[in-house]
């Protein structure tokens, strides 16, 4: 039987060759750019946890470490989604992410306190391989491991283990738990690493009864990731995607583009509908909720305008409205949804997105931003992203602006010749025109795989201004109304 | 006597050609990349200061155009320094921001309800005086309006004065006060108004009783100032500032290079500080406390090595280690202190900055990447910066550590031997060498013009590493034990 431990004489050679070979993988990571290696390091809390995370720091550049770790959720925390602030702890890509009481913390927590019912546990467990699974997917790496103690180490009683305690750091993510309650985290333990373990970020189970024999186990996993990672091709494989059938529905061509308004009714109902919406957002249980509009639609369809009509009913001091462009350097190496997540509404709050996180599925695809393989897993990654909205009581409402390729000329050589407008217009605009029929295809997939229940589309003829934007602000109207009852 | 309206006529041909001038000096400030230009949008709750941004909104690209509106802080603000969210709102550069509620809201409020003394208020008018100066200095180009209505429009209670709020957003600022109260809003914002109007950033009041006379007024106003911006030379003109006396105190001669430690004594004494520091940073009181740990100093002086050993007795939980490189891109568009605002450390957490602000009296001074005033004027705007994180219970401890020419030498042929350390050693570290006087100079200066009573700094002789980590130990247990007590 193996003893899991290392003399210092071995531990000193390993280590030497071992943090050489790291800091040269370190070195070519940041070099190529490459997606964050993210280490979870999770287990008992006399295993050394945070000794870990001391040993790596020691070894590597420590300029390019980040250390990441959570509590249980504080303040607003509580009352945006569960992974919110997970999404805004990623390391940016050529990076090093250590991360302590990690997404598995809360839920670990919550289920052993007997606080979370045996199947929310398991619906967690599954959220969480849905985010692991984006983010492998998006070119990061998660390696997860679990320091184990061996059933007399792992007594939170033996003198040994409180002496180590004492000269260590002070860092106790179980709590002070009878040997009763410890029993029952690591039977959730047990069974969240059973769930929790894929092919593409199983969990490791490290023995950690000696610190060296735990460290240099853990660098050679880690050396052996960063160098696989290294050797992968950028593009993510398009097989491990099921193949793609395009939708069978021309939602665009089913439009009415003939819907209009006459100015009168126009003034009257758009009136109407500023009135309900201010009263609307007022009402008491809106404080509870929150609302993230998403505007999507052809060029020149009047996006801004009907996004006008509905931000003028709102205190611009609960409201912002994002216009989205392409991504910067930094946003480029992150995982697309990133810039997304950091900008959802807080309770009480209104987000508008001229243009959004669809722009995978949009511009991405058609232009070849992305692979193939990307985009098409986007639409599962959209949804998913969109129900943990709702389940955080955030409304999603989202527009697609439709007008004719003929409307679109018109519109476009009325901004040429407009003072006010032509800084609207670009050679992209152009650019895209060309490719109305590819843009088509992608709009109506897009229509098709992504008009859920707890999102969904609402395709608005836009040929008429003024009937584009009372339809837009009735049905943010209805969906609140029906929302607050 | 004006009577500050305007005819519709008059309105509709003025909106028209402001509009179009205003589109057009918005591409070009985005073109330009100039510093954001900031409209500060203060008054009486009835003048319409959100319907003046949905105008703005109308006649302006919404994309690159930010509303920030603060309320009374919430939750962690309350108890980081009070400028700390605004300097995290600042839109980028290029774009405009329109602020409501801005940093003059909550003083304002407390002042008027009493919870605020007269001395106490004209203290934060000061600092506030000092924030926009600094960014004016930056580039930013700060407006401030005060929409006034006269005494007639002003009375809360008219009924006009209630249908028209009715009509539009509900966004009362001023809170629901009775008569009495109003007046000691008005009184204060009097006040409030002759302690911060400056010459670069003055209030200007704009009679708002006939909403198309505003919305003209301030777009002049706004058209204006983004002309003349437009038109400023980008480097900021050091005739601003006071002529620059260089430091008279060669305070890195001073240095005790001989002082070192035998490994003995060293095992014993940082054990002992070490289990000091776990003490200390466990105290119940410094979770009202926070810490910021600078480390500046020569290339290869062993920085990394002195942080470590702080590190490793802190709870990686709470506790955020920063290395400083050269700005990204978007960085270097924004003021030098903004991405050190965003990284300051919150009550109970240690903040750590391997290298830091001090770059731009250090690097930026000595290789032209700023002005000779901007440096100049860093001074003080650091000792302010700091003054702020002191009067916020962050203690500052800064270092410097301080090896010899000969000493660095040695250090860097041993780097590039080493294979776990060539990496740290590039190019621009052996062309620093070079300037080794230049950079003498402007150590010594940052050291007698930054070493204030809130964050003196330590001058570390580093040339024997040992010493230099134990010493840096120790500075930090006793600085933590005096504050503590």
């Amino acid at each position: 039987m193996p003893d899991y431990s290392l003399s210092k004489k071995a531990y000193k050679q390993q280590s030497a060759e071992l943090n050489e070979a790291l800091l040269e993988a370190q070195f070519e990571l940041r070099k190529a750019g490459k997606g964050p290696v993210l280490l979870l390091i999770s287990g008992n809390d006399l295993a050394g946890k945070a000794e870990v995370i001391h040993t790596f720091y020691a070894w590597l550049d420590s300029r390019f470490l980040n250390t990441r770790a959570f509590v249980l959720p504080q303040g607003i925390e509580k009352r945006m989604p569960r992974m919110w602030r997970y999404w805004r702890s990623l390391p940016p890509a050529g990076e090093l992410g250590f991360y302590l009481g990690s997404w598995y913390h809360q839920p670990l927590m919550s289920f052993s306190r007997g606080n979370l019912s045996a199947n929310a546990f398991k619906q967690q467990m599954e959220d969480i391989l849905r985010f692991e699974q984006l983010l492998t997917d998006e070119g990061v790496v998660v390696l997860k491991v679990w320091l184990h103690i061996s059933p007399n180490g792992e007594a939170v009683e033996t003198s040994a283990g409180q002496q180590r305690y004492q000269d260590t750091v002070a860092m106790r993510e179980w709590g002070d738990f009878s040997r009763a309650d410890y029993e029952k985290v690591r039977a959730g333990a047990q069974k969240m690493i059973e769930l929790t373990s894929t092919e593409q970020a199983p969990w490791i189970r490290i023995p950690s009864h000696d610190p060296r024999y735990r460290d240099i186990e853990i660098a050679k996993l880690l050396l052996k990731a960063m160098r696989q990672h290294l050797e992968s091709a950028t593009e993510s494989a398009a097989s491990h995607h099921k193949s793609f059938l395009p939708g069978s529905v021309d939602r665009l061509n089913s439009v009415d583009y003939s819907a209009q308004l006459e100015k009168d009714d126009y003034k009257a109902q758009l009136e109407d509908y500023q009135n309900q919406l201010r009263e609307l957002v007022r009402h008491p249980r809106f404080a509870r909720r929150s609302l993230l509009l998403v505007f999507e639609g052809t060029d020149a369809a009047g996006k801004g305008g009907a996004i006008r009509r509905i931000t003028q009913c709102l205190d611009p001091r609960y409201l912002r409205v994002h216009g989205t462009r392409a991504p910067t350097e930094e946003e480029r190496t992150q995982p697309y949804l990133t810039r997304f997540w950091k900008r959802i509404p807080a309770p009480g709050t209104v987000v508008v997105f001229d243009r959004s996180y669809y722009g995978r599925v949009l511009v991405e695809r058609v232009e070849g931003f992305c692979g193939a393989a990307d985009w098409q897993r986007a639409y599962g990654e959209i949804n998913d992203f969109e129900q943990q909205l709702q389940q955080a009581n955030t409304l999603v409402i989202k527009f697609w602006l439709a007008i004719t390729e003929e409307e679109q000329l018109a519109r476009f050589q009325a901004r040429e010749a407009s003072p006010l407008k032509r800084h609207k217009l670009t050679e992209e605009d152009w650019r895209n025109r060309q490719q109305w029929s590819t843009y088509q295809k992608a709009i109506n997939d897009m229509l098709e795989f992504t008009d859920t229940k707890q999102a969904p589309w609402h395709v608005i003829a836009a040929e008429d201004k003024r009937h584009a934007r009372v339809q837009t602000l009735k049905i943010v109207c209805d969906t609140l109304r029906k929302a607050l009852k």
